[in-house]
């Protein structure tokens, strides 16, 4: 769901992508680095989306917990070799979010 | 599809979302909406999935061109009143780009 970020600034690192046919355990990975990512110092919050397109951002406190994450992904990618076979193309974009509001119906949070 | 963005820096808003139930005019103004974004000064892309949450990512030149986009959805918003029709909450994040990189299956592009 929409995560529930402090005030900004902070860092999302917005992952966009087109998968390949088939898991060939691309669904044992993407358990396995959200978990890690959520157990990483400096990890605020995650969402993700798909269907063709998939969207997945992760937000961070600040650019090293960033650095470190986006690490732990190239490894990941390096280890299994998996880049090729569980996307056709993907887009990382690093941002530094400087303004957020929200609307939740019923209530005048903002 | 991913959007084809040039090379950073440029700004992305994050709009997040978690709809109410049935249309309410929500499909026709999301396609207003999205000609009208292409049609705007600075406008470089857009990306858009959704499950039970939405995630619509607009890529913008600079933070001029997303201030005037963003005066054009709360216009939309104020005049149809349909924030509370169309949304149960959502939460919009305006960030800046500084770095991306992308795969393409069969490429060695970066």
């Amino acid at each position: 769901m929409i995560a529930n970020t402090p005030g900004p600034p902070y860092y999302a690192v917005i992952f966009s992508s087109v998968r390949t046919e088939g898991d060939n355990g691309y669904s044992a990975m993407a358990d396995k680095m959200a978990e890690l990512a959520k157990s990483q110092e400096g990890f605020l919050g995650m969402e993700s989306v798909r269907e063709e397109l998939g969207i997945t951002i992760s937000y961070w406190l600040d650019l090293e917990s960033v650095r470190k994450w986006r690490e732990n992904l190239e490894h990941t990618f390096a280890r299994s070799q998996g880049r090729a076979q569980w996307y056709k193309a993907f887009k990382v974009r690093i941002s530094r979010v400087e303004v957020d509001y929200d609307f939740i119906k019923g209530s005048h949070l903002k």
